[in-house]
């Protein structure tokens, strides 16, 4: 029988193991035979690969993180590493695989596919949300409402004292973390890489709705902007408050997944088994106007991704 | 200027406050006045209609239910009662409406337009996910969460026993709940209104599963199956496993709206300013294939819900 | 090397995994060989005991229920299982044992120390907190808190109309959930096993209330006194408010244990390792005036639970 | 009537709603007249006092922070301020004060008295847990399961790699928050300021742990030792693992409050109004062994906090 192999790459994100276990169950349905591949790109250098059972994806579906662990490999750029990883799969009779990452674990596969013509189907997981051609990434949903927790929480403490409070969220080229933060924790003020902002008119508005009497500020920043140290002290100075900085940091990385990412999870593992049982290769799913499609790698390699931008102009005000 | 009032109606919902608070928020925005109504339909009776201002709205965002108060009404269906609101609106110079509820409450507001011309938008919002038209339903997201945590807490004690759990999830005519829950929780029954079952089938299933070292059983079915208390008892009968019974009820409906829930609520209540704004009357705002638009009142009566076919396809093997 | 078997017996509860992973470490630190008794007494005398490494025990302190695994067993009543219970504990050098469970686990290895003189440690562990001469019980603060978190999300619902919510706890003869749930949110009426109540009082209370703008009602019931049912009706037709029922039912035992649970944990199993070090035979561990030690199991056995007295002050208004 | 003032001062913390709600309440049946203070002592000095109904403590129960708000008042240091602070609370006929917070709250009120002989009670509240006399003050064991939380995140993406994270937790001079959270959330490594450390030692131990098959690191350090950001770089050089750090920062001070808050919040708010109505002054509710009982503040102040020995017993290890 035919083996599929499936593996994590890349950053963790909440739904890997979701998409792995439905991956692995749904390999079997369709009459093929699946593989698990341990600590990512390494491991098929190294030779991590497994048979799958049921038996050995049972049980995660509620846990963060991934368990079959990821890595960043450095080697797999040498053709030579490559060359002992197709041998791995050779040697088992893999001809396929499905790889949950972003798009260096993409590229990495589909040159891959260049040496030694092993097709493979991506599906999109990164909690940055920054993967061009889909609209959702695996990981996001459960990001967003751990970071709603603690802002829920900052905002008791905000409440409590005449105090601003600035927080940082993960986000390296795209704001879309800290946008739908922002809007939905109802903060006052939001720096994002795609959101004009204007420090003069933001502290004309907040220093009259502190005169209307306005007695805490809630700003979210995104870690790529590298604004929020900065945006700390300047509200101190100039809106007169008490101001605090809080890095979310690595928190808004794990937690058990929601069920909206549980529920993406099974759809993309269900359109990569299906692409790849379809004789596609190189197909990144994708999530697009409420349907799920195989788009090309090199048309997601070479395209930008562009955010909502319903999403820019509900946040518009937060930077005026 | 003309007043829009804001009002929610029917059962509760998370989302509610949200919606609330951005449709008072952009209504000032567009150039109109907005109202709030307590209490639902039976509050436009009542006289219970003030001015909002955005700080009647603040702090609202992250909490459950509805701040407004919601209420089943039967004056409403007397003209002479409705006669009562219509000149309760005219004496304030409210010449819009805009309802966050569920069918019943839509229909009511259409019966008052044929009466008094007041045009409205209906922003869908139930548990259920069961109106016509739109994929997505405010408060359905923050429900499946509580589900699953109340499912994850439960499996805690089913692995430390040999023992079957069912749990009744709300959903009188729709499996929608049920089914997500289901496949997001990794269950092992599912029994639904759309969905196909055959108890022999499935005993057949889990007997071999429970030859193969299978230790406990989870099953939900939704409420209006009306087989939760059967299910029970025929699990313990037949799969010869201690077996209990856990109706979720109520704690279903409340819990802080998820981010889901509050950014979809912002985006229904854009669209249903914008639909008054442009002059539309009696539209329901639907969200469809990732966008969101409006529907005539009356195509929402006259049509059926559809479930989502991939959910069905997704769960069949659950009530084999 | 001597032998110390560690095993969780009765009725799940959340911090059963970290006490079974501190007494396995804090049983190596003191120079003892841990094993592990799975599926509880049954186990024993089906020989489900096997030698604990660190590595076993990792990874099961945030997971509630008991990875262990419990039952009741019948089997164990008899002299001749008791017999085969005690042969393979002998073929492994294991002269002492530690049970983390209730009473009836507490008198069944009591007896078995009779028939064979193996000395056992017992922890008390179940979410009743009814265990004479402990004020303390594993389980019971993370029993609490899942049930704070659904009384918040039912108030949520129950504040979004004019209702009542009866909200059943679980607790046979002791009300100490219901008291201290009841107390910690805020409901209006407590129904427990200890408490006094006059519902002629109560119905005056309430209707005074409501003249005065209460617009809702929370109240909780014990499952034990069998009254849940009957004051939903009593409330719906005495307040002539709509009221709704709630069980709570399994979801209280489970989820992953709260600080509490893990320190007490700890501290039970470090004094129980410390009991069995120190050649004491057949103690319980106690949780007495913010110290730990132990009692004699016929002590144990010989008395009666005594609830907090301070908790009954504090809780008699809610039964006026 | 004799009126008892009811204040909330420095940092908050969760439980103090709680408190105040109860104070109110016990207040009103032990015959007083109660107010409600704003903004702390700032509040006494700029006459922001008002009676106290039961309603204005209706559904603050389950809030985090402090609604009565807190604010750090230098003002107060001045005896003319204090001056207008006496005749703000004399023309009320108020002669008694309840204040929940720390120990410089306690000294201001101290001083208060000596001047105008109004007596207090003091509840102790500071996540630090470093009141001296009280085994307990409010919000610790929200703040700990907030940890927690984050805590199990981040492990979710330590076991995703091979990779460290070292968590900053507060504790100004007190270790508690940290000891805690680290032998609760199951850590390798912990930096306080009452435990003794050896980094050869951990170095030793780690590298062996390794070698065992260990694949990730979690180490957690008290804010008040600085070794945050050292010990980052000293995993990083020395055990050869990428090191992460998260400050977990003011997300730790919010949340609705645990059982366990709310429950201590009652008993602390009883004891208080029974040592005022018994004519005591200036005592400061503690909870010892058990009990609460009476502290005179000159005792409090004069003492040096000390840590429960027990818990640098079972930590130990964690620094070496």
């Amino acid at each position: 029988m035919e083996g599929i192999a499936i593996m994590t790459s890349g950053g963790d994100a909440a739904g890997m193991n979701p998409a792995v276990k439905c991956a692995v169950e749904y390999t079997i349905k369709k009459g093929f035979k699946p593989y698990l591949v341990r600590n990512g790109l390494r491991g098929l250098i190294d030779d991590k690969i497994s048979e799958a059972t049921r038996a050995d994806v049972s049980g995660i579906l509620h846990r963060g993180g991934t368990v079959l662990r990821s890595s960043r490999s450095t080697r797999f750029f040498e053709y030579e590493h490559r060359k002992t990883a197709y041998e791995n799969l050779q040697k088992r009779n893999i001809n396929k695989l499905i790889i949950i990452g972003g798009d260096g674990s993409f590229n990495a596969l589909n040159q891959f596919y260049e040496d030694f013509k092993v097709p493979f189907a991506g599906i999109p997981a990164t909690i940055d949300n920054d993967i061009p051609g889909t609209d959702y990434c695996l990981g996001v949903d459960t990001a967003l409402n751990v970071i709603r927790e603690s802002v829920d929480s900052i905002r008791d403490t905000a409440t409590s004292f005449n105090r601003a409070f600035v927080i940082e969220t993960m986000g390296r080229h795209c704001g879309y973390l800290a946008m739908t933060s922002a809007l939905s924790s109802g903060a006052e003020i939001c720096i994002a890489p795609e959101l004009e902002y204007d420090l003069d008119s933001i502290c004309k508005r907040l220093k009259e709705d502190c005169a209307n009497g306005r007695e805490y500020i809630i700003a979210i920043a995104a870690e790529g902007t590298n604004m929020a140290e900065y945006l700390t002290r300047w509200i101190q100075m100039n809106l007169d408050m008490d101001t605090r900085l809080t890095v979310l940091g690595h928190v808004q990385r794990g937690g058990s997944p929601t069920v909206r990412d549980r529920i993406m999870a099974y759809k993309f593992a269900v359109a990569a088994v299906d692409s790849l049982a379809a004789g596609n290769t190189n197909e990144i799913m994708i999530y697009k106007e409420g349907e799920f499609t195989g788009m090309p790698v090199h048309e997601v390699a070479g395209s930008k991704y562009k955010i909502d931008p319903d999403l820019i102009k509900l946040s518009a005000h937060l930077g005026k």
